[in-house]
């Protein structure tokens, strides 16, 4: 089952290059097996181009590692973290995507300007807090994730599957790694118009209420009837 | 000669991706058969790397399923209302395409800002009004071509090949589902350029209309004289 | 000699998508023999995946069709307005690209904000005046002509071979065609670029005359140490 | 040894262009043998895809060609004086970049707005200050390298690896050709997003120091920790 997963975390790292969300070795996808308590995740600053699934870096819930050569990605604790205060997610991608950090780095939500961010975001994108001092200085990667959870406090992780770290970039999640994918290259995607629309209308509102929902639960839920069913 | 407008509609659709027009299935192609009464349509959110001819579906104007074992596009009541409010058109593309999508969700229409603008519409890009929560809440995507049509009750839709969706994005048309989707892509050029065109210079007024008249009638009507005859 | 003109003509209008400065057939080049007193020019509305060197058309400086069976760019009277109002030119590249576009739109000239503009152009890249309607309505294109030499009555065209004209977009010109192009993805260029800095900083002045003239001739003229001898 | 040195320089000319960072010939990288006192740097105005190991040029620290047929880079004596003013560098990049350049235009330092910043320049990237006339009129490119040399007086050019030229464009350096390359990369990303969170949000400021430093020295120095050891 392993091999499965590791198959589909290699995929899903291969295709941040393919939708142009890194450059380098900025970013990461893992996925997790629930069942049998492992997360496979991208190893430390190696290439996408010389990533093997071999390479990739299998370990249980305390972030030991289990299986693989190669130090995680340092942003582990991070993935940890949400793996556990998300329990319905099986995915996390995180990258430096230009015009979801480019929000981040300006420290605001990403408003709901339209159908194609309601059809997959149920309300404004977040933008965490910035984080304090100590929070930076110690266990840095850890309490990234912890920021994360608080933002989620009163709010569906599962109808809001990204969030932007302030001044960092965006974290984002889905029922398993290709789905987390997916959000993250709608929520670049969506912050690239948002952008482009806040620029011609500075005095702009999100949508309204009844459209938002309309659009997100056509996609979702029981009543969906978006595609093939 | 369902097989022809199969053809048409399907290298429509793939030109959609091609054009840089649809992140993933964001966009649908429909073309029309006036004289049998048929209606040949992109199925909903199947891969356009996976799209075959077989894979259309056919309807009626009715929007009865007379072939194809897909569902069609959540879109088509859309398509089915344009088709019968534009009496002349001959196919429809709907995207979310990056920069006609930010105007849409701007509320805003695409002020005639050059030439280029002048040599396909004959006017400004209108943005419809918003919806109301009845017209979302039941029969949205017949109300959407309602709302369209609406906004045309004034204007040649001919001399007007598209509109931008208030909050959602752009529907064009053609003489047939490759016109559509070439409007399509000029409706997303000329939405980049006169979004730069505004950044630079906010108290814009749009191009003279002697100037607008001249470029159009160019490339349109009796006295056209671009292109080989 | 004419075979070798078609030839860089032909190479020119190709080398306009790759440099994607052009949508569709929105663009043409040409080309001047002199001695001969022949302009071979991109026929209308004819895709670029297409054209050969058959299709170009060969013209006299009167605009009678010498050779070719298709019809001359419908902005060929522009071409031969040029050729006749500045005698050192050898090649002229029309097109929509979008940055100068966008510029042309907003009726700005573009102001020499650094070196990669100095290296081309001495000084602003100015914008034609509005046309009157009389000058539309009547010989259009030769007209568009007619206010580009207007523009260049005080200025040395040698010196700044590119313009944009008002509410349209850019002209360029070279020693030759691929000389014209070469200046026409310079303007690009240095569109997109000052574009941005203008965006960070409304109040931006011109570069010094001296850096202006350093870099100028340090590319151009007798004195002139760039590139190999 | 020059054999290596030649072909990691060429390597690093050939990815300027990968990476989009040059138009036409508008850029050069060269790379330094410190212990031989030679270095190799691209000739001028040569077209990448004709460029050869052979046709690069080999200087002394005086800019005395010891190899090579070819003219050197005009930009060479930038190059040498700041080989000479940084000791611990072994490579150097200048291109025009689209960003980078638009920034350089604007007059202003980029200001460090996310981790993506801070993970490789310890603080804002500053641009010089503008260049009298004299130190345009004689010896430019020298005192191009002056002009640099004193913006880092009070900064270490290590950490900060990297520059905009007033009015002109961004100079980059590292360890070696490909590490300057690296950093010309970085550079060119981060005044893009910079660019846009600055439009989103006029009065941000720049991240606070506990993180900038956090994610700084978690790429470099003694306790690094991201990557492979």
């Amino acid at each position: 089952m392993l091999e499965t997963l590791k198959k589909e975390v290699l995929t899903a790292n291969l295709k941040l290059q393919e939708h142009r969300l890194v450059t380098f070795t900025w970013g990461n996808v893992s996925g997790i097996d629930r069942e049998n308590e492992r997360i496979v995740i991208k190893p430390s600053g190696v290439e996408y181009s010389e990533l093997t699934a071999d390479d990739l870096v299998v370990l249980n819930l305390d972030g030991e590692i289990i299986e693989g050569s190669l130090k995680p990605s340092s942003d582990t604790p991070t993935h940890l973290y949400l793996y556990q205060a998300f329990p319905n997610i099986g995915g996390i991608v995180h990258t430096h995507s230009h015009w979801a950090t480019s929000w981040a780095q300006s420290g605001r939500d990403i408003p709901a300007l339209g159908t194609t961010h309601a059809d997959y975001f149920d309300s404004a994108i977040p933008c965490t807090r910035e984080m304090y001092d100590e929070e930076i200085v110690k266990d840095y990667e850890h309490n990234t994730g912890k920021v994360i959870a608080e933002t989620f406090k009163n709010q569906k992780y599962e109808q809001v599957p990204g969030v932007l770290v302030n001044n960092h970039g965006p974290f984002c999640w889905g029922t398993d790694a290709l789905n987390a994918l997916h959000n993250a290259v709608v929520l670049e995607t969506v912050a690239e118009m948002a952008f482009h629309s806040i620029m011609l209308n500075q005095n702009i509102s999100p949508i309204n209420t009844v459209l938002h929902e309309k659009h997100f639960y056509r996609k979702h839920g029981a009543n969906a009837y978006y595609g093939q069913s």
